[in-house]
Parts: C-alpha cells; structure tokens; sequence
C-alpha cells in the first residue's frame, strides 16, 4: 500500500484509530524511527486502509490509522512487535497518550478550489 | 474551555471531526492564524468537548474536533466566521484536505508508565 499524506480512504463505515500523544523531551530520534517503523509494519497489515503520521514541530502530534473493521484493529494491537512498542511507547517515547477508537461515518476529500460544500 | 495539548474528553460516546490536510507553500503564517483564530472559535461553540490541534514541522498536519452531537458538527459547519476560513482553505491555504466525521466508541488515556494494556 502506497504511503500517502494524505490517506485514499474507502466509501464510509470504516474504522479508525486515532493516536494522538505529547512526545517526552528524551529520544526524539528513537521515537521518529519506531513511529515510522510501526507505520510501515500496519501499512503491511490486514485490513489496512490508510495511515496518516504528520512530522511534528513541537510535543504534540497525531496520528490516524484507518482499518476495515474492529477485528483489523484488535489484531493490529496484538501484533508482537507492535506491543514491543507499545512498552517504549508507555515508558520512554510519550508523557501522556490517548487512544480513540471510531467509527468513521462520512469521509469527503477536497482538492484545491474545489466548489463542494463542506 | 481550556487549551490543553490532549483535550480531556468524556466517555464515548461522542463524536469527533478529523481534519487532515496538505498546505500549500504560500501564506503559512495566515493559515496558522486562522487555524489558532479557529480552534479558539470552536472552543466556544456548544457542544465542543475538546481540541487538538499540533503544530505541524512540513506540510501535512491532522487536527481533531471532538463534539458531543452530530447537530454541534452540522451548525459549527455553518458558522458565519467559520464559512469565510473555508474559503481561505478551499483557494489558499490547503493543496487538499480530508474531512472525517466520526462516532468515537473507545476513548482510553494514557500517562507515563501506566500499566494498563493498550
């Protein structure tokens, strides 16, 4: 699946993980090659519909996983090296997290100087 | 409504809007006025539960707008104010952008060190 900013998501209901976190002053290095590692791994995953990991200036970031369903998800949050992850990500990586999972009900993409109402 | 980098929402359900979008390379510093100008306007509707909105080092960014009804989406979408930084958003300051409304089913918190699992 091609990494895109901006993720070429499906017709709605889908699923999608939103990840969003305030980065420890420590390891910023480490954290951006794990971000962008588990990127890529749920990029190979079943299910996968699209991921979104904006480059943060500061602390504060968010990240948006889209899955076909809440199996696609749950599986995602056992994967072993996921949950290798998870243990920096809980101990080292992040002063605080937050994790919501929703279900995605409209989804409309927009280009520049397109006429639709939003 | 308090500015915190992860907005503390309640129990879900609820809804939430993610806005992904590309910026364009001209008027970033506008757009990052109107951005703050309009975080700090959606604070203020009813409705609004919380705001994240990172500062972004490139141009893809993601932010998130959590409301306790699909009706607080609809009307803050009409916003006098509001429709004048679409247009903005429509002809200047986004290449493209993604709109996703959400029912959020899960919603868990995280500090440093927390035991529980993911």
């Amino acid at each position: 699946m091609a990494m895109e900013p901006l993720a070429s998501t499906p017709a709605p209901p889908y699923y999608a993980v939103i990840f969003s976190s305030l980065r420890t002053a420590d390891d910023a290095e480490d954290q951006a090659v794990m971000a962008e590692q588990m990127a890529t791994l749920a990029a190979g995953q079943a299910g996968l519909l699209g991921v979104e990991t904006p480059r943060y200036a500061q602390g504060v970031g968010i990240a948006v996983f889209c899955w076909d369903s809440m199996e696609s998800i749950w599986r995602w949050g056992r994967h072993a090296e996921h949950r290798i992850a998870q243990q920096g990500g809980r101990y080292r990586w992040y002063e605080c997290f937050r994790l919501r999972v929703c279900r995605v009900e409209e989804d409309r993409a927009f280009g520049r100087g397109d006429g639709a109402g939003v």
